[in-house]
C-alpha cells in the first residue's frame, strides 16, 4: 500500500569529485553577474576558494563578494540585500557551510523584494513570500545540514528574546546543488562531527515522522546505510578521503531531501528553541540531544505498543549491522541496537554537553516551554523533554 | 563508492487516491487561463473527466479543451500552438495517457516560441530550445511512460520517411505531477499490460544502464519492488484495487525520474526506430522485446564476463523472490530467474507479437538500420539485433 503522499522538487544536483569545475557553466545558465556568499573558514586557507574565483573569471563571470560568518541573523539578509539591490544580480551562488548556503538562499529569496526578511519568518513575520527569488546555486563545503536540497532558510537571532525561525517557500530549493567532496575534505572533525551527526538525525527523524512517504523512506534507508559506514572515519583517520567524504555529502543531501518532505522530530523542536537562546552549532544540539531522544522515544512508543514505529526504529537499528529486519526479527533487540549505537558515536566523536555552552538546570523549563514536538512519532510532555536535555546538560 | 552523477529536477508530486481534489489549488498557482489537454478514451466515458472540469469551473478557472487521438506528431502540437499562442494561456493541464502528457508538454514548451516544433527536435531540427516555456502540469491516466516525471516529449511523424523522436530540456520536467491511483483504474487491461511492461522496461534499462547512479539505482529498485508484485493483478483479477493501481502508478513515476537522469537501452532504441515507421503502441513494442532482448544482454555480458553488470540483473532477479543478492549468491541463477519471469509476464499478458502490426521478415534490416543501442550496458551489434526482434516477430 502507497499511501497519499507529496513531494517537492528537488534541486539540480550535480555531485562528484571534481564536480566544481561546473560551476561557470552552472552559473552562465543564469546570467554573468554573480553575489558570491562564502564562509570565513578552511576553504579560504586551503586555496581552494581562489582556484573558484579564477573558474569564475576564466568564464567572464564578473561578481561581488560577502563574506559570512556564524549563523545568519535577518541583518544579515536585509544589510546585504540593501547593497546588492538593483545590481542586476543575476544569481546567488552559496559556497560553505549550513550557514553560509542559508543566508544565500535568504538573500537570493529577498533580493527582488522591498520589505525586511523579518516579515515572511515562520511565526515571526505576517507576510506570505510570494516565491520569486533571483536564482540561487548551493556548494556546500560540510555535510550536515543538507540545505543544499531544502525550501528554507533558518535566521537566528541570539538572545533574550531571540528566535530560530525559517524562511520558507518551495521555490527556495536552490536551482542547483553542487556538492565536491573534494572541498569538504578541508571541514575539521569537530564540525564534521556535529554535521555528520546532524545528517543522521535528519535522516531518522525524517525516516519516522508520520508524514514520511514510501518515497521518502526509501531515501532516507539510503542515506543512513551510506553514513553509519563513513561518520566515524570522516571524523577520524580517513578525513581526506574522498570516498568517505563523498558518502556523508551523499548522506547529508539525501537529508535534506527527507526532510523538506517529511518534516522533522523532536531534536529539532530542541535545536529550534535552544539555538534562539544561546550561540552553540546547530549541529552541536542535535548530535548531543538525539541518544536520549532516541531512547524515550522508543521508551514512550513502547508503553503505547505503536508497533508500526518501533517497527520504523528497529529498521535502521538493523542496517547497522547490515541486516534488513525480517518479520521474524526481534524488534526491541534492534530498537536497543540504534540506541547503543547512537550513545557510541556520541562518545567517540566527544559530541560536547550542553553545559559547555552555558546552558544550565535553571534554563531547562524555559527551552522546555519553546520547545515543540515538531513531526516527532510521539508526542512528548514535557517530563520526556526534560528527561531528554538532563541527560546531556 | 559513490562516483559522479548528476540528478535532474524532479517535479512537484501530489500522489494518491483522490489527490485530483488538489487540481484547483495547483492550478491556481500559476493563473486561471487553463489550455486543458485530454485523450478521447476512458476517463470520459466513465464521467470522471466532467467532475475534474467542474473542479476547475469552482474555482473560476476557465479553459480551452484540446483533445488527442494516438501518439503526438508535430503537427498537432503546431496547429495547438497557433491556436492558442497570445491568448494569455496561464499554465497548460494534460490529463491522459502516455500520449496526452507528452502532447501537453511539447505544447507547454512552444506556446511562447514562434517556430516549428520539429525545428527542436533532436536528431531532425538545429535549433536549441531555451528552456522557456508556459507551466505545465501533468496527470497521467496510465501507468507506464513516466512522462509525468520527464523532461522530454516523443514525438511521431509515422511513414516511410517517419520518425519518433524527442523534445527535450530539463525545463521540460512537469512543474507538477499529480498522481490519481483512482483515475487510473479505468485504463483497460491491454492498456494496463503495455504500460506496465514499458514501465518495468525503463525501471531496468535505467537501472543497468551505464549513467545510472547509486541515487537512480535506489530509486528503480524500490519501483521495481512495487512493480513486480501488482502488474499482473492490475491486468487481471485486482484492476479495480485502488492499492494495485497506486503501487503500479508509484513505479510508473519513478521509472520518468530514473529514465530521466540514467537514460535507457537497446529496447527503447528499437522503439524508436520502430515506432517512426509502424502505427504500433510504445508499450507493446517495448512489452514484446523486453525477454529476448534481456536474454541476449545477458548472455553477451557473459560472454564479456562483465562481472558487474551481470550483477545488477541478478540483483533484480533475486529482488522478484524478495531476496537480496548476498555476495555469496549464485548470479547466473538470479540472471536466469529474471529472464523467465519476463517471458512468463509476457505470456501471461499476451503481449502482441510484431507481426500483429503489419512487421515481417523483410523489415528487420530497416529496423536494425535505425536503431542506436542508447545507454544499454553493452553495445550490440546488428545479428544481435536480429535475433532480439525475431524472436517476437
Amino acid at each position: 500500500m502507497i499511501p497519499y503522499f507529496t513531494f517537492y522538487r528537488t534541486p539540480r544536483i550535480i555531485f562528484g569529485a571534481g564536480s566544481i569545475q561546473e560551476i561557470g557553466r552552472m552559473v552562465s545558465d543564469y546570467g554573468n553577474n554573480v553575489l558570491l556568499v562564502t564562509g570565513k573558514e578552511s576553504l579560504t586557507r586551503s586555496g581552494k576558494l581562489n582556484k573558484i574565483v579564477r573558474m569564475l573569471e576564466d568564464c567572464s563571470i564578473s561578481f561581488s563578494r560577502l563574506s559570512v560568518h556564524g549563523e545568519p541573523s535577518p541583518e544579515l539578509v536585509d544589510d546585504a540585500v540593501s547593497e546588492y539591490r538593483g545590481k542586476g544580480i543575476d544569481v546567488v551562488v552559496a559556497i560553505g557551510g549550513g550557514s553560509v548556503v542559508d543566508a544565500g538562499k535568504a538573500i537570493s529569496a529577498m533580493l527582488p523584494h522591498d520589505s525586511s526578511v523579518v516579515d515572511y519568518l515562520e511565526g515571526i513575520g505576517g507576510s506570505t513570500h510570494s516565491g520569486v527569488k533571483v536564482p540561487f546555486i548551493a556548494v556546500p563545503t560540510t555535510s550536515g545540514t543538507g540545505s543544499e536540497a531544502t525550501k528554507n532558510a533558518v535566521l537566528s537571532r541570539i538572545g533574550d528574546d531571540g528566535f530560530k525561525r525559517s524562511l520558507r517557500h518551495e521555490n527556495f530549493v536552490p536551482d542547483v546543488a553542487l556538492i565536491d567532496p573534494e572541498l569538504i575534505i578541508f571541514c575539521p572533525p569537530d564540525i564534521t562531527a556535529a554535521c555528520g551527526m546532524d545528517a543522521f538525525t535528519q535522516l531518522l527523524e525524517s525516516y519516522v515522522s508520520p508524514e514520511s512517504s514510501f518515497f521518502t523512506d526509501t531515501l532516507a534507508y539510503s542515506g543512513m546505510g551510506y553514513l553509519k559506514d563513513n561518520l566515524i572515519p570522516a571524523c577520524t583517520g580517513d578525513s581526506g578521503s574522498i570516498d568517505v567524504r563523498a558518502s556523508m555529502a551523499y548522506a547529508s543531501l539525501i537529508s535534506g531531501i527527507t526532510l523538506a518532505n517529511a518534516g522533522l522530530g523532536i531534536v529539532h523542536g530542541f535545536a529550534s528553541a535552544i539555538g534562539g537562546i544561546f550561540s552553540i552549532p546547530h549541529g552541536v544540539i542535535c548530535g548531543t540531544l538525539l541518544a536520549p531522544a532516541t531512547r524515550k522515544n522508543i521508551a514512550v512508543l513502547r508503553s503505547e505498543r505503536s508497533i508500526e514505529s518501533l517497527v520504523k526504529f528497529a529498521r535502521i537499528g538493523a542496517l547497522l549491522e547490515d541486516k534488513t529486519l525480517m518479520p521474524s526479527d526481534d524488534t526491541d533487540k534492534y530498537c536497543d541496537l540504534l540506541i547503543s549505537t547512537i550513545d557510541r558515536w556520541t562518545e567517540i566523536l566527544h559530541i560536547p554537553l550542553l553545559r559547555e555552552y552555558g546552558i544550565t538546570e535553571g534554563d531547562l523549563d524555559r527551552i522546555i516551554g519553546l520547545t515543540g514536538n515538531k513531526n516527532n512519532p510521539v508526542q512528548l510532555g514535557a517530563d520526556d523533554m526534560r528527561y531528554i536535555l538532563s541527560a546531556r546538560l
